[in-house]
């Protein structure tokens, strides 16, 4: 594929921050890509630990790392000054920077200077340095599930991540497909679908879920909502462009108004599902919802369980708090609705 | 607003093609800007013709031109090798570059080093400068039209400007917004929204028509169409930051098939009105449609006549052909719906 690839071993960067809501990158790592991190690289001063084994570089490069990963996410992307010759001096030893920050670290002399002496690559995760080609619309094959939401931020990576584990762990094959800069350094590749010109946004979709074997899913990451004013573009895109088979709508519970418009409120869930039907049948008429992923944690257990069970019954379609429930239930209408048997595998090998 | 400024008179180049669709950015600048146009430059093996006078460089120069404007729109902005020398020679002569494609002609070799001994310019209309924020959804006061399609290149440009002119006509305050490079050339300003990076379309599109007063409609020219898959995203930014309250769709009778996805047919207009009405009323709960403007050139005059008069029936909606019909039947309704007499002043003065 035609994406940005990142090469494991990871060491994840944490710099000097004190604050663990910046560290949701590296958190979003530990979490999803254990095998691949070595550990965590700690400045004095920093008050974040993601409970990995601190590293140097020395010991990061001993011990087979490939890739410095910026696990910190500043506000405004900037970049600090302490942090430089971390950088620099990684790249003299051979390692990839991975940089998930709008700002281009090839544009900073040090770096620029480093990186050309090494064998050390910049990967800005934002930056797509490729040219693009325009959506086709051509039919491909596989399955394809896209997570879309009521808002952004409403746990759309994180359902695809899970549900891809839940449906190999059924047996049926499944790729996470990443559209944001954490969910590529998760999945070791992607593209950054909010940071692409808007012609080639659909394009870019179509080449992040390229041909497949019949039964195979991919499961793609999705970004904004339709109904985010800020985002919908970026939505519309990635929608058109995966032409799905199915999605899994996302909800936060908590949430009362779109996080970039205060004077909007969330959509109601039918309306929501509706449109995203609406829209996503001028690609794939067969399109259907198969679930709605709702964070409820800001209910106490007794009043979650009302709550999805009520949902349940009004929607007629598996409501789960991935976190708490898993998304086994999402697997098993898959299964039925897609496979000739719940293992996935009698349709392909039969 | 970011405006880019255009020095007249043109010469339209049209180089080597043969499809006169690809030629609507020389065609849009021969209708509506015939007053700055020397001529047309062609290149051997052109098919297409504006009907203008053929000119070569020397005598543009010799006629006091300022800009050769490429007036060819390929799929996905490609330069064909052989029009760099004509470039080339055109910077040599002192004339500026206007660029409406994707690519950057700055970045190629035999301009760079052309524009450096020459007092003409590389203008890249497709890039936007300055930085561009996010998409915030607050209402805006003044009213807005935007005009949307089956598909691209219906007539969105061309029925914007008849309809701005015919409002002007009849006494209603409207100012036409360019979103595309065509028509920031024909307007002298504008954003150009399919080069926008995908998280800022709404943002940009919000810039395009900022507040103004009461009765003052901004008439937004239209982006690609939510129908067609490569370049949805364009036009569902394009209508969630211009927040219209009004919208006209626009059509050509000839197209079968989305002109870049030829498995796609053309939607239907009653189902393609209502994905626009649900769309929009995320953004304007009061937005309608106002008419359909289609382009009826492929039917005889007999036949245009039943068709427009059979849809007119079917919708309730004004149906013209603005190239033959004029926009009257629009600004008529608008007069109604949106003003409290027809010619649009008394609600504003009174």
């Amino acid at each position: 594929m035609n994406t940005i690839q990142i090469q494991s071993p990871y060491v994840i960067f944490l710099g000097d921050i004190e604050d663990k809501t910046l560290a949701k990158t590296g958190a979003g790592l530990a979490k999803w890509c254990q095998d691949d991190v070595l550990g965590q690289l700690r400045l004095p001063g920093c008050k974040v630990d993601l409970g990995l084994a601190d590293i140097s570089l020395d010991e990061a490069v001993a011990n087979g790392a490939k890739s410095l990963v910026i696990g910190v996410a500043t506000v405004g992307g900037s970049i600090h000054a302490d942090w430089l010759p971390v950088f620099a001096k990684a790249l003299d030893k051979g390692l990839d920077i991975v940089n998930g920050l709008h700002t281009d670290l090839a544009t900073i002399p040090m770096l620029m200077a480093a990186q050309e002496h090494s064998a050390g690559r910049i990967i800005n995760v934002r930056h797509v340095g490729r040219t693009l080609p325009i959506a086709t619309g051509r039919k491909r094959t596989g399955l394809r599930l896209l997570t879309v939401g009521t808002d952004c931020a409403v746990g759309k990576k994180y359902t695809a991540l899970e549900l891809t584990r839940a449906l190999n762990a059924k047996g049926i094959d499944a790729t996470f497909r990443a559209s944001g800069q954490t969910g590529i350094m998760i999945a070791g590749e992607g593209l950054p679908i909010d940071s692409i010109v808007s012609d080639f946004v659909s394009g870019a979709s179509e080449l992040l879920s390229p041909d497949n074997s019949a039964e195979h899913w991919d499961i793609i990451e999705g970004q904004g909502s339709l109904f985010n004013p800020s985002f919908s573009a970026v939505s519309m895109g990635l929608l058109h462009g995966s032409q799905p088979d199915a999605f899994i709508l996302c909800h936060d519970i908590a949430r009362e108004r779109i996080s970039t418009c205060p004077d909007y409120p969330i959509p109601d869930l039918q309306a929501c599902i509706q449109l995203h039907l609406d829209c996503a049948r001028i690609v794939n008429p067969q399109v259907r919802c198969v679930g709605v992923s709702v964070n409820t944690s800001s209910l106490d257990p007794g009043k979650r369980r009302d709550y999805l069970t009520r949902l349940q019954a009004e929607l007629e379609l598996p409501c789960v708090d991935p976190l708490i429930d898993g998304c086994e239930a999402f697997v098993t209408l898959i299964a039925k609705q897609f496979h000739q048997s719940d293992t996935g595998k009698a349709h392909a090998e039969s």
